[in-house]
């Protein structure tokens, strides 16, 4: 398995399907972990670092840990490689763009990925379609253990697993879901979900995690808290109170629209379809926009010509690393290659967009 | 022929063909004349209005003038139906506003046209499809002279013909035509077009003459001088000058879009047809630049699954007026109608466009 072949391949969690995938896009749980008796990353010297990372990729590669898992030494990828990696969730921004000796090890339907000497030795990450959150936290429940048989990971009796950041100590446990809001955003209610979020302490982001905004219709929720807890009780709270409530909200939210103002939603959603269906260049930020009507379309069963598993593919290869490395394969091209200035992207953006979705 | 017969037809100017039809939409020539011994318009005792609105209407349907020439009473006129032949130009606005007795008489292919109690007691046009600028001046010499032999116009051997307002003194010709200019927007040249068109001493105003801005990407062109010119020359300089410099301003800009910015011309274009076909609402505003844009893509032959004359008629049927008047005929009611609140005539709109496009 390589990096190109990625490209053209749908991860797991892109299905569109699982349990409330009207407005769960994916559920992650993730662990952060430390190899025993060695400094954390950034207390490392150089020498240090590479050490962690080759012995880690060693042990990941003879755990058999999954089906078909890979290793990617992201220290030696080209900028293109890092940013795909990072577009498909695999890797953090963070991770992509550090300096240091580092790696991510990916299983072969990419639902469980182990990035190696991010802000911890271990950050192991399972990311499962719709609302999976059981199945994701027992599959990587199997992996750490299994891990866990090979190398020992810096415990304390007093306070769990050590991290590098306090508000990991604990379980090293993150919950988090990927949520599509656009009823909320369309009827302003979106602060309401915001703030009931906050409330339950949960931290609101984007797309792309740590950092980056909540812009578009996009959010990813998740726990804050880490110390103290029982790895079940986080996320049965998230399962069975913090996601309901925000989903409730949402779905009222199209209800009213549908109820309410239902030309209006077919004027917005149908405007998106025959835009992406046409148009010649299309910039990232309007491609998200439209897609999420599009999305909302099919939910609300206004559209039924496109699937939501198209829908959900088009929003991770329309990213600007995937459709520049779709481009540079199918002229035959491997390994690093300059970025493409932003305007032929959106040609090609456009293009990809069209073809999949029956344009003309 | 009833106004409501109209509604469904398409005017003879309106065939998209004739010379320069990529850039000339239409040409008019309009002659002002005033009854003698009578006071002209404004003047006039309301009975005195009456009298002339009551004489031209008799002498006009008697003339035979063309084929199937109908009268349309204005003061007794429904608001909707004053609309609607202000939409078609066969009034103008102010025309369609006013209170005093007045009328028009229309032929049956809509190519001719007699305001009676205008500005003038007299204002007949003839308007055509493209650059026929002869064969309109022709035609409306034609009706001139036949009416001549049934009434007495106000004539000065000094000055020429004589009007309500002095800048038509003279032949009380009025030559213009109506053009469309996407390219030169485009390109940010409009302003060089319109220079030219000020240094050659000649008016610019929008789709509905008089009082109405220069919009979009339709202008309508015309003389300023009447005193002390034969008519003939005037309608020379327009043809062989005047229209010749600014189509080729046009044709210019539209070739170097072709060349420099081809991509980004086919998103324009194609993003309009695609809208047109889709949208649940749309504004009379935002029709008008997206069927600019269709047009520019089908002379450009970019697109070829639409042709002129559809998108000239949509130009038409897609006015306020229109979209009502065709909307209340459908449901089988004649006669005046309350005004439609904006919202419900957008959607109308959009239906009508959708259905003429072949769209979803």
């Amino acid at each position: 398995m390589t990096l190109s072949d990625l490209t053209h391949r749908t991860s797991e969690w892109l299905r569109g399907v699982g349990p409330m995938h009207d407005v769960v896009i994916s559920s992650r749980v993730r662990l952060a972990r430390n190899l025993a008796g060695m400094p954390f990353l950034r207390k490392c010297t150089a020498q240090q670092q590479q050490e962690i990372a080759d012995r880690l990729r060693t042990e990941i590669l003879s755990a058999n840990l999954a089906e078909g898992v890979f290793h990617v030494d992201v220290a030696a990828a080209g900028p293109l490689d890092r940013a795909l990696l990072a577009e498909r969730h695999l890797i953090s921004r963070q991770h992509a763009d550090a300096k240091h000796p580092r790696g991510v090890a990916v299983s072969g339907d990419e639902t469980f990925a182990v990035m190696i000497n991010e802000e911890d030795h271990v950050r192991m990450q399972v990311l499962r379609s719709g609302m999976q959150m059981r199945d994701a936290f027992e599959q990587i429940n199997a992996v750490d253990d299994r891990l866990e048989e090979r190398v020992d990971f810096a415990y304390s009796n007093r306070y769990g697993y050590l991290t590098a950041c306090p508000t990991n100590v604990g379980t090293g446990l993150r919950v988090s879901v990927m949520l599509h809001l656009p009823a909320l955003r369309l009827t302003g209610e979106l602060d309401k979900a915001v703030h009931a979020a906050r409330d339950m302490r949960l931290a609101i982001r984007g797309l792309y995690g740590e950092g980056t905004d909540a812009s578009g219709d996009f959010f990813q929720i998740s726990n804050q808290i880490t110390l103290g807890r029982a790895e079940e009780d986080i996320v049965e709270e998230f399962l069975t109170q913090i996601v309901p409530e925000i989903l409730n909200y949402e779905r009222k939210a199209r209800e009213a629209l549908l109820k309410h103002n239902s030309v209006e939603i077919d004027d917005k959603v149908f405007r998106a379809l025959a835009l992406l269906r046409s148009a010649r260049r299309l910039a990232s930020d309007e491609m998200m926009a439209l897609l999420s009507l599009l999305r909302l379309g099919i939910n609300l069963q206004r559209i039924d010509e496109v699937d939501l598993k198209t829908v959900n593919e088009l929003f991770l290869i329309g990213q600007p690393a995937h459709v520049q490395k779709m481009h540079a394969l199918r002229r035959g091209l491997e390994g690093p290659t300059a970025a493409m200035p932003p305007e032929e992207r959106d040609e090609i953006r456009a293009e990809v967009l069209r073809q999949r979705l029956g344009g003309t």
